[in-house]
């Protein structure tokens, strides 16, 4: 019985110990995680790791306010409020950090003037009428300045400054019912908000600088090329030879998604950026303030061309297919022109990155053909929507060859059309081509196939949304060309940034930037 | 010469006077609208009226802590902490105020023990070592918080309370080099701030009190509507005869572009009320806490349904158009398949609005009986795609109308299964409808055209989107009917909330609803 106890005890202690070596090693495993992805967060963006060594060092500086004798002499206990604006004020992008110190400054010194104001009218009177003026005023101060939180623009611009006019005044105003020199502990707060603030704007405008406007620079490059990425994928998965796995599921990991996710949901992103990019000093760019408000309206035609990605990958996704024989005899065109405003996209996101203004006859010239392409590939079949009942294949062949060549022409000028503003001279000169240029090899491969029109459908979608890409795309270009126009990018040219341009005889173009700003 | 100076300054004056006059009219004129601004503002949404109200009473409340004597002396100068902390933590809704108020708690407690945990080591040692030491940790701890507020985990929940963490660790960490019994200091501004935050708690939870989980709901509601709206706008427009007027500008002051406008940018709005509803205490759901994680998955479904409305509102909007002659052709089915996903949208956000369960029993049958119509019409119509020559139109509808009905039963399946989770159980008792049904009217008045594919292809986009909204469609009703099940949804009745509900002879539905739910 005993010897039963004993080895209870001693089964107890194993488990226990054995219990506590799981725990100790799932803690370690728990620490070695976590300070690996503290480690993966800083190296994947060191401006995080810098950052953070701005504020400890700046919390060190005004500290010092405190802690050495003669600064604290002169300063006074207020010093503490140096240390709360660096905690409060300085912020990621230089930005961020100017509007909310200027704002911090605005409220006070409002706040300061507003309160001295009330304490000249009614120091004079007695003691119990002070206090119910006090609080009347502290009442409808507060109430009239958070209704006014509640105006768009105000709160765009304004809210944190109206948070510390409210603050200020609130400390100042009770304050001044026990405290006799108001002035004097007024005058302290505001002298050191000031040695905090011209802390915070020191290191975050003069130590590395992080801009709002570079980091909505970049943000809108990446997304031109998640969109270009997510369009060329969206087509060749469309004709690929593997069975897509479809399912609502999917989406959310799927890479194609992963593309493009950034700007669907990019608006708030970007305004952010673009109220903090405006309250930046110019910078990197030469000749004009940073156009913030251009980069936003390039963000809202991204987003718009972004839907219609959403709509072409919702084709993949879609529980009605065409059959993949039908969609194989559109691969060739339908590739070629993803291809083409993938590429085109990828011309624009590095002539942003690089500040250059881009080449527009790349972007026209192949993408027009390859959309003359898939127009001529699908008015070789419109037997494929007939059904094989009743008709004689060769004989339709034979039928559609015969019309061909007068339809061409008419039909590159519809194709044209659908491209909001295409440049006047490129299509004349590019009508003249297409008319000298013959059927391409792609149509001999057509075999005719027996197809309902519901099943065809899908496809038709699938197409009509390549073509409303095109058009979106020209919309992007033009925001691109307004964006080169206003930042002042420099000139295009031929060579120097890396991207393989693919023009055949003309060696400098002279852009012909459009007339009509948008509003 | 005199009286001419004297008439020039007479004139001079006059004209001073009518400046004066024109100035003053403007500034009365801007002071009126002004003025009506604000009113609309506050009777557009009395809630806005009602917490500037409470915000002023609370600062009032709170500033007796230092006006009246009694409370005065038994809490001090900091009584000023009581008034920052309500002017800071009291927000709009009551989810909001308890996140931020619970992170104001924690962070200064967590900073307060901290400070203590590091004076107590240093203390004991020399003065200048003393200085170095908090320097040093200063340093520390504001990097390592920083750092730590870029994880988007943290960021979303407990921001505010490290800035706090931060604030207060630095507060007494820095005074406690000047003041002696830093305890009492500390003491004091936890009392304070927790008397702050008791009144903004009290004032947000207890008196009219706006809950961020019923703005989650009232917004999920509106989304829902805009997007019913909008759906029967698009195809209303698209089959009117009104000239459509092309132009990308045209989109942006659009009442269709408004109404699903709110649904494309939701993201964040959700993810933010979402948040703070997650802060909040249950409040009118009986069953459960609030579902605000099913609120947001519902919002991202709705997101994607919206796509799907801007890539129909594109083809209204694209420069190729299908001919208004050919689109007649499919008016009916298509306008009456809108309508029935705007009915049962509709359907979704009464059944929302009122807090009960969704009758699927409306939402299917007549949406898919327009379903098959819209099928029917486009199966009728393969020689739409022919063109006019070579063939005999006579024959051609002979050969259709011959071929019609054997097909439609399959199609009917196919399209079904375009519906991701269709019930089978309804799809059976559907398809067996489907075959007693005769032909509708539509069909016996469509012309036969000539039509080249590309020109059809607009039309084919726009039917294989609406076909895709159907598709999206379901997954909306899922995710309603799971939020149904999840808050505990009253069960469905026929009468009581004012709909009008048009089920023809099944008095109540027993609601299966469905056994997966999503991730």
């Amino acid at each position: 019985m005993c010897s039963i106890g004993v080895w209870g005890d001693y089964a107890r202690v194993e488990l226990w110990k054995k219990r506590a070596r799981v725990y100790v090693e799932k803690t370690k495993r728990f620490l070695v995680s976590l300070c690996r992805e503290i480690w993966k967060a800083g190296r994947d963006d060191p401006r995080k790791a810098v950052h953070s060594i701005k504020v400890g060092l700046s919390l060190s500086l005004v500290s010092l306010l405190y802690l050495l004798e003669p600064l604290f002499k002169g300063v006074g206990a207020n010093a503490i409020w140096a240390v709360m604006t660096v905690v409060v004020v300085l912020e990621f992008t230089a930005g961020a950090t100017l509007c909310k110190g200027l704002n911090r400054g605005l409220g006070t010194l409002l706040a300061g003037s507003l309160a001295f104001l009330f304490e000249f009218i009614a120091r004079e009177s007695g003691k119990v009428f002070y206090a119910v003026f006090i609080g009347t005023f502290v009442f409808l101060v507060g109430a009239m300045s958070t209704y006014l939180r509640f105006f768009p623009k105000v709160k765009k611009n304004y809210d944190y400054g109206i948070v510390i006019f409210l603050l200020t005044f609130n400390l100042i105003t009770i304050s001044s019912y026990r405290v006799e020199d108001v002035l004097k502990l007024a005058r302290e707060r505001l002298y050191t908000m000031a040695i905090g603030s011209g802390v915070c704007i020191l290191m975050s405008l003069f130590i590395f600088p992080i801009w709002s406007g570079e980091d909505l620079h970049t943000f809108s490059v990446s997304k031109i090329e998640g969109l270009a990425k997510s369009m060329e994928a969206c087509v060749d998965e469309y004709f690929s030879d593997r069975e897509a796995d479809v399912g609502k599921d999917k989406s959310m990991e799927d890479p194609i998604y992963e593309n493009y996710k950034a700007v669907l949901d990019s608006k708030s992103t970007d305004e952010t950026l673009a109220l903090y990019a405006s309250w930046e000093p110019r910078h990197t760019w030469h000749c004009n303030p940073f156009p913030w408000q251009q980069y936003v309206r390039l963000g809202a035609v991204l987003r718009h061309f972004g839907y219609t990605v959403v709509a072409l990958h919702g084709c993949l996704q879609t529980e009605i297919q065409t059959p993949k024989s039908v969609r194989l005899l559109f691969k060739d065109p339908c590739t070629r022109l993803a291809t083409e405003v993938s590429k085109a996209l990828t011309e624009l996101a590095n002539s942003i990155r690089n500040h250059r203004q881009c080449s527009p006859e790349i972007l026209s010239d192949h993408l027009h053909q390859a959309l003359q392409d898939l127009d001529t590939a699908l008015k070789s079949q419109p037997r494929l929507f007939l059904g094989g009942n009743g008709s004689n294949p060769a004989n339709m062949l034979a039928l559609v060859a015969l019309s061909k060549p007068e339809k061409q022409l008419s039909s590159v000028k519809t194709e044209a059309s659908a491209l909001s503003e295409w440049r006047s001279k490129r299509v004349s000169k590019q009508s003249i081509e297409a008319e000298r240029r013959s059927l391409r090899p792609t149509l001999s491969k057509i075999a005719i196939t027996s197809l309902e029109f519901s099943e065809a459908l899908p496809f038709a979608a699938f197409a009509a949304l390549l073509v409303e890409a095109v058009a979106k795309l020209d919309l992007v270009i033009e925001e691109v060309e307004e964006l080169g126009r206003i930042a002042c990018f420099k000139e295009f040219e031929l060579v120097g940034d890396g991207v393989i341009l693919n023009v055949e005889d003309k060696s400098k173009i002279d852009v012909n930037l459009p007339s009509n700003t948008s509003e």
